[in-house]
C-alpha cells in the first residue's frame, strides 16, 4: 500500500437522476473519505437540484467535470446507454471510474470500456450493490471458506415495488435482463466461486400489460454452471408489497439464505396481524450496501489497488443477460459467452 | 403398566360453557382413545347444544353423570367456584377427574379436592395447557436435561385479545391472578425444575376502566425462587392483536424462547407490510395442547398411573396466585405458602 | 349429505413400509373416525411389525384384505410400481381407495386406475399432502378468494435430508420427477386455480454422485401456465439441514409464503447462535397434513362425496412429471399433456 | 437555523478505553460532519493507541484538550466516576459535550453537570444509544403518533454476553442499575411519552458468584408510571448467547416489539438447525445507533439547537436507578425522585 492519492478523494458525479441523487447524498453524508465536488447533468437545472444542498458545484457540461483538476474520480449515473462511452472518456481523462450497472449495452461496449480503464491505469468498479449488503457478504464468506461444501442450487430474487411500469412503452426491450436481473446474475456468479455459467433458459412475459409487444415485466431464468450447480434468477416489476431482494444457496454441507424482506427487527402487532415493515425502493432497502460500494471504491483508489468488483465481473454478468435475450428469442437454451 | 381400564375411555363432561364446548369437541374429534358419552349442565338446553352434534347425551343433572355406570371419568368445565366441589364429588363417585384450572378458589379448597382424589384412588389432572404445547414441552426437556445450565431469569406472558372485559363489573376480583396468570405460575414452576417459589411482588391495575374498584386487567408479577432465579409473569385482558402466549428462560448456558404469536409459517406480504396471522382465542392458538392434555389424561387412566400434571402442581400454582393477592393488598412482597 | 356408511370407517392398509407404518399410526392414533383393521404385506413378518402394536391383524395376502367383509376402504402404500394395479383391484373389490402418490407410473396407468374407481363408484384420493398443510391451505384460500389478485410467479421446494441416496444405483431413473417433485407439481397447479400447465423446462443432474448414469438428485423445473404465470419447482435429495418444504406465490396484489423450515416457535440461543429446530423426515414435518388427508378421505367416504383431491389432480401432476422426463431427454421445452 | 459553527466539527475525546476507542473510530470513519482531532487519556500510551491510526493527536493531559483552540466539542468516555466532573470542566471551557452514560454517579452530580452546561450555553447530550437504534426510533414514532393508543405494558431487556464478570470484586456495587439498566430506564421513559415513573420494585442477585457480597449480575425491575403503565426492565451479565437488546410495548391499539437478537437476515441451516448470527458486543450490535447519536450531537451543535437527548433525560433515568438502589436496600417499593 502506497501513500493515499488525496484525502478525501474528490469526486464528480455524472448524471443527476434518481440513482445519481442517491449516490451523491451517500458520498456527502456517509463516506468521510470522499468529497463530492461537482455534479454534471446536461439537462438545464438538473445538476443544481442535487449539487447545491450538498455544497457541490453544478455543471451542465460533463466534459467540464472530466477536465477539472479538482476531480480525482467520477461516479457514472447517467442513462445506461451512455455508460460505456462515459467510462471510456473518464479513463482517457485520467479519472478513476465507478459506474452504475450495466457497464455497457453489449459485450463489445463493456469490453471497450474495460480496456480503456486498463490502458489508462485507473480504477474501475461497477455498481453491483449486493456484494456490499451485509447478509450477502457473510454468505459469500461462508461459501468461499468452504463452510457450505459444494454449491449445488442457488436462487436470487429481485422485485421492484408497484403495479408494473407506469409507461409500458417507455421500458426498453430486455430491460428486465440488462438492468434488473444483471444484479442477480452477478450475485449468482459471485456466490458460486470459481464456477462459470454455461447456458441459460429464460422465461419472460408481459403480465402487467398482457400482449404488450416488448415489455417483459416478469422473468424466471435458470442458469447451469460448469460445476453442475443449478441457479434460478427471478424478477418482477410489480411487487406491490415492496422492494424485495433475496438469495439462497444450497451446498453439500448446508443452506444459507439472505433477505427476509423486512427493514429491521421491528414488528407491529394489531388487529390485522403481526407486521414487519418493508422498503419500497432499492436505495432505501440497500442504503448500507450503496454506502459500502462507494467506500470500497474510494479505498481502492486511495490504496492504489483494483476494486473488489471488476470489469471482468461486469462482462460475466452481462454475458448471462445477453444469453437470456438469445434464449427469449429462440425459446431454447442459449450458451453464455466465455472470455477467451 | 396393567391392562387398560376400558377402551376407549368413557367420559362425561360437567359444564357446557365455552371451554366445555371446546373440550367436548376435542374429545370427540381428536382423542381416539376416549368417547364422550354425556354432557351435563344445569342450565336448560345448554348441554344439548354441545352434546347432540357430537353424539353424546345431554343432562341437566350433574349428579346423573356422576352416578352413570357408562362414565369412567369426568372433565370438569363448570364455573371455577364449583371446581373443588365437583372434583370431590367425582372422586367420591369413583370417577377419574380432569379439571379445568384452578382446582379451587383457595389453597384449602384445592387441598381438599386433592385429598379426595387421593383417598378415592382416582386419577386427577388439572388443565395447565402450556405443559402440552410443543415448544414449551421441548423447552422443558432442554432445561430438565441440563442443556440450559442453571435457570436464572424466566418470563411467561398471557394476553387475551380484545379491548378489555365487556362487563368490568362481571369480572370477579383477582381473576387475573387465579384464572389467567395461574397458567403462567405453573409454567414458570415447571420450567424451573426442582426450585420453589419463595415470594412475589405483584403490580396490577385497571387500565381499560380506570378507577374501577375491583377490575384488574393488567398485571406484572415478579417471583423469586429459592435457586435465585427471577421470574416475570405478565397478563393483559386487552391485547387487540390476538391471543398471545409466550415464554423465555435464560440459563447459564443459553436462552430458550417459546411462542412468536403466529399461528403457522404463513406470511402474507402486501402494501401494508409482511403479515403473520394470529389467533384470537386460547382454544384456537393452543388446540394441539388442549388435545395433548386430554390424551395424557386418558392415557394415565388407562395405564393406571398418575397424570403428569398433579394436584400438587395445582396447589403450587395457586399458592403463587394467593401471594399475588396478598401482595396487591399490602403493596409489598408476599411470601408464597409452602407445602409442609 | 347422506347417513354415514359406517362409523368408524374400517380401513385396511396395503404395504407395510416406511410410509405405510406412518399412515397406520396416524389412522390408529389421530383419526377417531377410522379404525385400522388390517395391514397386508407379502414380505414375511412385515405386516405384523406395523399391525400388532396398533391392534390390527396382519396379512401376507393383499387379496385377503381386498376380499375382507370388515374392510370398507384401503390405503395403498405399496411400491409405486404397484399403485395403479392395486387401486384398480381395490376398486373392483368395492373398496374406497386412498393411494400414496403417484397413482401410477405413466399417464396411461393413472388413467386406468382413475377409470376403475369411477366405474366402481368408490371414493379415490391421492396422497398430495401439501393440500392439508395448514399454511398451504390458508395460502390457497387467500388465492382462491382473489386476495392475491392474478397469480404471476410461483415457487415450490422439496428437499430431502441427508447427503444423497445411500445407494445411487437403487434410485429408479426419473424418481426426482415422479416421486418427489410430483408433490410440487400438484401444489403449483392447486395454487394457480383454473390455470393449466402448458410446458416445462427441466434441469436435473447427479451432484452427489457425479457422472452417475441415471441418478438425478437435484432438479430445477420451470413451468409455464396458460395464464402467463411462471412457476419454479426445485428438489434436492441432499439437504443435510433437514426436510424442507416451502412455497411462495406472487400475485398482482401481494405475495404469500409458506414454510420456514422450523418445526415450532421454539428458539434456542447459545454460543453458536439462535437456533430453530428442524424436521428430518416428511412424516415428522408434515404429521398434521398426513392426518388431515386421511381425515378428509374418511369424511368423503362417510359423506358419500368425492374427496377434495381427485384422480384428475393425479393425472395433471403426472403430466408435468412426464413432460420433465421428455425435457430432460430432449434438452428443450416439453409440452404438458392435456386432458381431452 | 443559523450558520454552522465549524464544518466539520472538531472533536476531542476524553478517555481511551473500550468505549472511547469505539466512539473515536465511529467519529473518524462514519461521521463526515466531524473530525477527531485529539484523544486524551492520562494513562501512559493509552491515547496514542486510539489516536494514531485515526490521524488524531494523543494527549496525556485532559486539560490540554479542554484548553485547545482547535477543539469545538468533547466526547466524554472516561470512567463513570469522572463523568460529572469532566462535563462541568468541559462546559466551563466552552466546549460542547457528549458524555457516555451515566452523566454522574448521583442525582446531585447529574444536576450539577446539567447546570454547568446550561450556564455555559453549550450543547449537552448523554449516550443513550437505544434512541438511535432504528427499530426503537420507529417504535417511538409509532407510539408518539398515537398508533399504539394508550401505553400499558412495557419491557426493555439488556443482556451482556459471557459467563459473568471475570472479576466479581471489580464490579462496583449497583453497576447493574447505574451502568446497564440505565439504558433501559431511559428507553422505557422515552417509549411512554409524557408519563413519569412513580416508583420501582427491584429484584437483583448474584447468580454467577452466589453469595458474593456486592455483585449483582441479574436484575428484574418493575416500574410504575403515573399513567398506570407497568414496565419491566431486565438485565443479565451472563448471556452466553450474545449481546441482547430488546423492547416491547403493549398499547390499547396494538403491540410493538424491537430486537430479535439477530444481526442481519442471514440464516444458516445445517445439521445443527437453522441459525441466525448474533452479536457479542454492544458496539457491534448497535454500531448504527452509536453512529446516529454522534451524528445527532454534531448536527445539534452545528445547528445551534439542543440535542434530542437532554440532561433532563439523564436525570430522569438516573432517578430510576437510584430508586432501584433504594428498593434493593429496603426490599420494598421505592419512590422515584421527581424534578421540582
Amino acid at each position: 500500500m502506497t501513500t493515499p492519492l488525496s484525502s478525501p478523494l474528490r469526486v464528480g458525479l455524472l448524471g443527476a437522476g434518481r440513482i445519481g441523487a442517491s449516490h451523491a447524498a451517500v458520498l456527502a453524508h456517509r463516506v468521510p473519505t470522499a468529497t463530492l465536488v461537482a455534479v454534471a447533468d446536461p439537462r438545464q437545472g438538473a445538476a443544481a437540484v442535487v449539487a447545491e444542498p450538498l455544497g457541490a458545484r453544478a455543471e451542465t457540461s460533463i466534459d467540464a467535470v472530466l477536465a477539472a483538476d479538482d476531480v480525482d474520480a467520477v461516479v457514472v449515473t447517467a442513462s445506461s446507454t451512455a455508460h460505456a462511452e462515459l467510462i471510456t472518456a473518464a479513463a482517457e481523462a485520467g479519472k478513476h471510474v465507478f459506474s452504475e450497472k450495466p457497464a455497457g449495452m453489449s459485450l463489445a461496449e463493456i469490453d471497450g470500456a474495460r480496456a480503456a480503464t486498463a490502458t489508462a491505469g485507473v480504477a474501475f468498479q461497477v455498481g453491483f450493490n449486493r456484494r456490499f449488503a451485509r447478509e450477502f457478504v457473510d454468505a459469500r464468506e461462508l461459501i468461499a471458506s468452504g463452510g457450505l461444501g459444494e454449491v449445488r442450487q442457488l436462487r436470487s430474487v429481485t422485485r421492484d415495488p408497484g403495479r408494473g411500469p407506469a409507461d409500458p412503452d417507455g421500458v426498453p426491450p430486455w430491460t428486465i435482463f440488462t438492468q434488473t436481473l444483471i444484479h442477480d446474475f452477478d450475485t449468482l456468479n459471485w456466490l458460486n466461486p470459481g464456477a462459470r455459467a454455461v447456458d441459460v433458459m429464460a422465461t419472460a412475459g408481459s403480465l402487467t400489460a398482457p400482449g404488450h409487444p416488448t415489455l417483459l415485466d416478469h422473468a424466471t431464468v435458470v442458469i447451469r454452471y460448469d460445476n453442475g450447480a443449478q441457479a434460478v434468477a427471478e424478477a418482477s416489476f410489480a411487487a406491490v408489497y415492496g422492494y424485495d431482494v433475496r438469495g439462497e444457496v444450497l451446498g453439500s454441507e448446508g443452506m444459507v439464505s439472505m433477505g427476509d424482506g423486512s427493514q429491521s427487527s421491528l414488528r407491529v402487532s394489531n388487529a390485522s396481524g403481526r407486521n414487519a415493515t418493508q422498503a419500497f425502493s432499492d436505495t432505501e432497502l440497500l442504503i448500507d450496501a450503496y454506502t459500502g460500494e462507494l467506500v470500497e471504491f474510494v479505498s481502492a483508489v486511495q490504496e492504489r489497488r483494483a476494486p473488489s468488483v471488476t470489469g471482468d465481473d461486469a462482462f460475466a454478468a452481462f454475458a448471462i443477460a445477453q444469453a437470456c435475450i438469445d434464449s427469449s428469442i429462440s425459446g431454447a437454451r442459449a450458451a453464455v459467452a466465455q472470455e477467451a
